[in-house]
């Protein structure tokens, strides 16, 4: 089983309006609610793949009550930890005459140590049973930065190996625990090893042999392999058995949720113990067929296939 | 008992940023949701006033169980008729640097014949109990504009007095059902009777007699009385004992849901018997307090006590 770890999940709410008056009273033509949030957009992708998967976080209140029935709904194993907080909304108004969207993002409850443990206690019952854990997005407020380095070292003590995929501080003190691959995006990278001036204004074309440092960096410091999306320039591999890089797979669409398919291939293939071609491919397929799917955790498994046909991954030395 | 119909409740949801990035993501640094409309407003106001009520309305989806469960920890005594879509959600986003503030109303559920029916039943029901009947907002999709005429005429065969505040279509086919009170703003009801052209761009400066031919118009058609609020110009009522004018309290603040206040003020006088002059006074200094209140449907009662002691109320007669 592989276990995804969501402690900050959403409910994403979404407007679409034809030419938005921002001081006055819009009628949306179209409206959507449906959990979000980067882990539930992986255990969508895995449960997509056929994957025995299980989420495991946090909700509270009413956000919070929607998230698991609509999850439950759509056949997704979740089991959540009630908090005494709301779970996040976030709220995306979609201009489709100016062809602008603002997002807002609610704050989030804030979780309290009690919570949490409670948390811990779902979590190692669940390691028991699984054979890779997920930990990725954010971290709700009042928990610690080395939340997720705890949630690594826990599961390495019971013999599961960790996926991780955050930024800013979780990412960096995650890192130092350990976990067998980290799955930043080049912007995520770079910001953390503190190179943002390495970053062109336009991220994904930073140059790739500042990321290959920047994830020879994450690798020293502790995590076993790296795995670095970079938008329309492909992806990165820094890994314990070479460096890798995976072309560009032509695709038009919305890139938002595709590095969460990049992250629910990565976790599925190690499950199945692919070699890193062969897990490359199939995570930046994944990924391709994300950005062409009209919704984040919703991919067709024929833009799969045909991006897995597409795709190329080579050895890389830097020069 | 005041039974108060809601017929299209909704969940309020306002997010305050300071500066808001229209094609980008936000960061509200306030979030309130709570339990909206015109029905709960006026139950809300009744409830401050220590009145006997009960709100009947119709809820459905997880914004319906957000609704029903804030309004039993808000005490106000609510049956609601479940119904299969889901209760409508807006979202008010206010910018706090601009002042401006962007509303987003979803269109709601649609409701089937066979829910009204469940509904009616506990109307007839809750009406063998109550002394009056408030019937406040829009009708939701699937209901025909003659359906507050329907529960006028119901509980008039009851011997149950109705107050009706809506608009349009509604408000016109509601009319000739001959209900006790009416009372639109003056550019619902100028709008109404097809008077439009009569009303200039500020509505609440429509010229007092257009406002008083239109209001004895709506008594021609069915109605008792009509009480008309014309914003910062006061109120004017066309009754069977006679005209009024009741003039402006000033009082800065939001505008937003004083007219509840003032059908919540009209049905508390009128259920205890109180002279026209007294039931007008009641209702204007009810709507100046909301105006000076932060949130629709909450009032101070020292707000409501100034504003009494500085309504001004006399006999009108058009010249």
């Amino acid at each position: 089983m592989i276990l995804v770890v969501a402690l900050n999940p959403a409910l994403d709410i979404t407007h679409h309006v034809d030419g938005i008056e921002w001081a006055g009273v819009n009628r949306p033509f179209a409206v959507h609610a449906s959990p979000g949030g980067k882990g539930l957009n992986v255990a969508r992708i895995l449960r997509t793949l056929g994957a025995d998967v299980r989420l495991a976080g946090l909700a509270g209140g009413h956000a919070g009550d929607v998230l698991v029935a609509e999850l439950s709904a759509a056949d997704v194993p979740a089991v959540f930890t009630r908090i005494a907080g709301e779970t996040r909304r976030t709220f995306a108004v979609v201009d489709t005459r100016r062809e602008e969207t603002a997002i807002f993002n609610e704050p989030g409850p804030v979780v309290s140590g009690a919570e949490y443990a409670a948390f811990l206690d779902c979590y190692a019952e669940a390691l028991t049973t699984s054979s890779i854990v997920v930990l990725s997005g954010s971290l709700p407020r009042g928990l610690p930065s080395g939340t997720y380095a705890d949630l690594i070292t826990t599961a390495t003590l019971a013999g599961v190996p960790t996926l991780l995929d955050t930024s800013g501080d979780a990412l960096m003190v995650g890192v130092a625990a350990g976990p067998a691959i980290v799955k930043p995006n080049a912007a995520e990278l770079l910001a953390a090893v503190g190179r943002r001036r390495l970053l062109p204004a336009a991220h994904e074309h930073a140059q790739v042999e500042d990321v290959a440092d920047a994830a020879a960096e994450l690798r020293e410091r502790g995590a076993d392999n790296v795995v670095v999306t970079r938008g329309p320039d492909g992806m990165l591999a820094v890994t314990a058995e070479g460096t890798w890089l995976v072309g560009s797979v032509p695709v038009s669409g919305n890139p938002v949720g595709a590095g969460d398919a990049v992250a629910a291939g990565l976790a599925h293939g190690l499950m199945r113990g692919y070699p890193w071609p062969d897990l490359l491919s199939h995570a930046a397929a994944l990924g391709a067929a994300a950005v062409a799917a009209p919704v984040a955790g919703q991919i067709a498994l024929s833009d799969y296939e045909r991006a897995l046909a597409a795709v190329v991954v080579k050895s890389w030395q830097e020069s």
